[in-house]
């Protein structure tokens, strides 16, 4: 096959692809020392610059099919509403939900299919209602500073590893919707959401979303098994038959499988030298491919590199 | 079912899908006038900011399915390219291709299984390289700024109705790798990339691409047919039997299609009334169910759209 040579550049993917393995080929000027590639750097980052992903904050969703996707939920950000997920997760609320929306460049979403809350299934610890989590007060503890432009904020970051944004002048710090990331469906009211309806961004960043539902995580794996699912063709992409889109066999913490079947993950932290490091090489093409270097980076082409423990 | 209450915002899809019809709920102060939604404005909108989309610069991708894409070229852009795209259509070199390769939150790719190069299959007259069309001196030509912050360029509009931005001290003008827009697969060098071998992306807007490829043109509908393929296995997306992919029965240009079988599109001008106040519309967010408006947006979120003619 002859086609590999047309490769384009390597996504900034959830787990990254390796660059090719080429000499660099500067924008201009003479020829520098070769960039190292993402997987140089993941390759060459210490112990200490992973961290151990919480079994309790890891949300295990089995699909019909056997697929599975992971979703490492954000307490900082969001604290009641996470705390609400993980009691659903427990009461196994999540087994017998489906797909019920797959609309392109936009979002994946799932809930009951008929429609039934968590308080019609009985779970009555459960709220009804669930006071927003939109943004909280800007605090510096497990947030790093981007130096990034964006469209819609006047500072961006990680806030505990998330995609995270700043008003500055409110002094209010919020979770992004960057592609992967997961929110919990409302309604007409701010406190209509309870994380017993989600969803995930599959498409260029609706960023318009934030500070307009509470964020609460982020795919980590197997996203593949919702952003590739067939479009919905009812209205905003919903599937017209509640039956169109797949069942969740079970969505659960982690923490509630047996040891043998659950998943360990370490992400890399984003206060690393290997993190800043993988920034400068993204924000400074120097690979093969690339002939002119961007310089620059947007807060949702960060890549946020996870990967399994063996 | 109960679940349509819980829809989340209606995204800025190709089409677009109308907000839902509640009153406007302002972010702060006393209630204001409803605000007009996307489907309000496109209605409103008068014959003359439509534009008749050419049937020489629209291509035809037939899949094995039998499902339809359309693409629309961007000669403005990148003359060359786009000349030899429709001299390789009109060859029907496309014929008996197939999609090569989908990759995550990045790029769909299709081109001749093989790897059989143009000249291969004789069609003589095509270059073997193409002089690269990355960017074109900086041009009011057919261009309209938009007023938006951008990570990567100092300024960003529209340039002959595609997403574009600019490098102002450089005084260069280039297409942006927004969603749906359409690129052309190289090698290592700027002039590898002849058209045979073309993109679609398909995820978060991959801007560091810019200026890196010729880019061509946008889907303008059936986006969801590619988008929506599952994802490649091998190294960055392609999939690992050239058979994975559907094959691609046919991409002519419209104008070699019977009048009965030729798609007829317009889009709304970029220059129009309406288009301005359709972008007002998407930054100041005041649909029932926005409780935040962004009052901003990025370049790759702004709705472009088209409308098939009865």
């Amino acid at each position: 096959m002859k086609f590999a040579h047309l490769v384009i550049a390597a996504a900034a993917g959830l787990l990254g692809a390796a660059a090719p393995a080429t000499p660099p080929v500067p924008a201009s000027g003479p020829a520098s020392a070769p960039a190292p590639s993402m997987a140089d750097i993941l390759a060459a980052a210490p112990a200490a610059d992973w961290q151990l992903l919480d079994a309790d904050r890891l949300l295990v969703m089995t699909l019909a099919d056997g697929h599975q996707v992971l979703i490492y939920l954000a307490p900082a950000a969001a604290p009641n509403t996470v705390r609400n997920i993980q009691t659903l997760a427990r009461a196994n609320y999540y087994a017998g939900t489906a797909i019920v929306r797959a609309q392109d460049n936009y979002v994946v979403q799932w809930g009951d299919p008929a429609g039934d809350t968590p308080q019609a299934k009985s779970l009555g610890s459960v709220a009804a209602t669930l006071k927003a989590e939109f943004d909280l007060p800007q605090t510096d503890a497990l947030y790093v500073p981007l130096a990034a432009r964006d469209a819609y904020a006047d500072a961006v970051g990680f806030w505990d590893g998330f995609p995270a944004a700043r008003d500055t002048s409110a002094r209010r710090q919020y979770l992004a919707h960057c592609y992967a990331m997961v929110g919990v469906g409302r309604g007409e009211t701010a406190d209509s959401g309870t994380g017993a309806e989600l969803y995930v961004v599959i498409g260029h960043a609706p960023r318009h979303l934030d500070r307009n539902v509470t964020v609460v995580g982020r795919v980590i794996a197997g996203i593949e098994h919702l952003s590739a699912l067939p479009r919905g063709t009812g209205a905003l992409g919903f599937y017209e038959k509640p039956q169109s889109g797949p069942a969740i066999t079970s969505m659960v913490l982690a923490s509630s499988l047996p040891a043998a079947r659950r998943p360990r993950y370490e992400r890399l932290a984003t206060a690393s030298a290997s993190f800043a490091k993988l920034l400068a090489s993204r924000k400074d093409r120097r690979d093969g491919w690339f002939l002119q270097s961007p310089k620059a980076i947007d807060l949702c082409n960060v890549p946020l590199p996870v990967r399994a423990i063996k």
